[in-house]
């Protein structure tokens, strides 16, 4: 894959231009006002209004709205159109890691350089949260007023069905079972495929079927959404190793002292980066069989996959 | 309120007569085989459908799907069309059950007589079994091939406000709150419309919904229930002092010894009787000013208020 770069910030990432930066900001901040509004006019107690709005403001990079606007603005302008959609999705990503934190699950004091949900408030308060903020989700979009009523039922199918026992939360049980054995490549992919990419395949898939593309096209988002959820991994995992803890928010190394799998101990680092460069291929394979113009899913693609944290 | 009582059985609730009891065992099978059903065919990974299934077959009763048929065949005979509902409301309320018995919770070792689900597997797969079938409710639904995309919207509206953090999630919350001091019987009856009451609308404004009745009856029907919850609740509260460990699958003083908000201890136990009693004709008052032949209801309603367990 090549892409252009013209015109470089300097002191920052040196494959991110400035365009994509912008657009990145942009839609940043346009979340975050959904967000923010998204709780104006409701009778939620106050306790656990302010634990659900402590985590969807705890630093949070956005990355699911925004690939869930640039899918959805490959193929169609009205981008309001996706706001509650967008936003009801980063509830959904901030649930699983309020419940991801837990003590009986990963056992995490901070993230992203904040106390966890729990470290905050207290581990009922965090549960609550958490199943406040899947619920309230669904609600959101049953509400949109945006959205035809045959839009919410298919956005709605697919965040209930990527978020739930065969998407995201099965991932996250395989996650744990696994904890204690290496897997094989291929189960290593069949985790992460439920557990992050299912997320990221909502994002890219609903953006476009809420603009109106063919199916032919949806089919081909859906091989290039796998793939930048493996690549969002495996590039996870190479952090782990090379990334430096001040830009990650958490501690490096933290795979190594476990007996979790990652690409790295599979495949060694070098190995883990040739793997990467092969899903990049096979994603931008896809998404130029995909109609479209695809310059921001090019670019976030290899945003992704050259992240630093 | 009259009821004709004409065939007791033996040695039963005094109160239950054989039409009702019929009905109630009739509508529990059908439910159960629903949920059997629920999971052919799905890809959920082995340990996590295992716990969903164990805590939904635990032994429930099954009260919130009968009063959402009985509310439907109140108006409408085609009551094949909930069933889906009937299942993902059942499917809510254990999720609810298994959150709320988690250590950071109620921390609860037993549930109708056996292990609550992180004792029978462990608390990271009790959460995310929560999770699961809290999202794979909205799943059901968004698939329901019984129901119009329109009437899909309004049921996963309704669930998710009645179930989440302006509801029942919203409930728990408060209820948390309000352990170490006594509530007044407003703020009391506050909890219990959130924490116990929000379901139990649910299932009699949908019921009634999809059965096509008009607003005015709807309206009417949602104070019914408002008053149904509030009976539930407080039968609950005078159910742990007179009742029996054995018909309860649960130690009865359990709110003796803890700070918690009861109606006996606000208002002494005959006190709670008279409120119940209260709740009741104001109930069967709402349901005579709805249309519509409510013998189960009614039914419903004298079983809810004298129930032993």
């Amino acid at each position: 894959m090549k892409m252009v770069k013209q015109y470089h910030l300097k002191g920052r990432n040196n494959f991110l231009p400035l365009k994509l930066e912008n657009y990145i900001r942009e839609k940043k901040e346009n979340v975050n006002q959904v967000l923010k509004d998204v709780f104006i006019n409701s009778s939620i107690p106050q306790n656990l209004k302010e634990s659900m709005h402590y985590s969807l403001f705890a630093g949070g990079k956005r990355l699911r709205p925004i690939l869930l606007y640039a899918s959805y603005e490959t193929y169609d302008d009205n981008v309001t159109k996706t706001n509650k959609t967008a936003a009801a999705l980063e509830m959904i990503h901030t649930y699983s890691l309020i419940h991801d934190d837990l003590p009986a699950m990963d056992d995490d004091d901070f993230r992203r350089g904040h106390p966890t949900n729990h470290r905050q408030f207290d581990e009922a308060t965090a549960i609550l949260a958490g199943d406040a903020l899947l619920t309230y989700s669904f609600e959101m979009i049953a509400n949109d007023e945006q959205l035809s009523a045959e839009e919410k039922v298919v956005v709605l199918k697919w965040l209930a069905h990527c978020s739930g026992p065969e998407g995201m939360v099965g991932g996250q049980i395989l996650d744990i079972e696994a904890e204690s054995s290496q897997l094989s490549l291929e189960q290593m992919e069949k985790v992460h495929e439920l557990k992050t990419g299912k997320l990221i395949q909502f994002a890219i898939y609903i953006g476009a079927f809420l603009a109106k593309v063919d199916e032919k096209t949806l089919n081909q988002l859906q091989h290039f959404s796998y793939y930048l959820g493996l690549i969002f991994q495996v590039q996870d995992d190479i952090l782990d190793i090379v990334g430096t803890e001040e830009k990650l928010g958490k501690p490096v190394g933290s795979d190594e002292g476990n007996e979790k799998s990652t690409y790295p101990k599979l495949l060694g680092l070098e190995g883990a980066k040739k793997q990467k460069q092969l899903y990049v291929e096979k994603a931008t394979k896809a998404l130029h069989c995909a109609n479209g113009n695809h310059s921001y899913l090019l670019s976030l693609l290899q945003y992704f996959s050259e992240r630093d944290h």
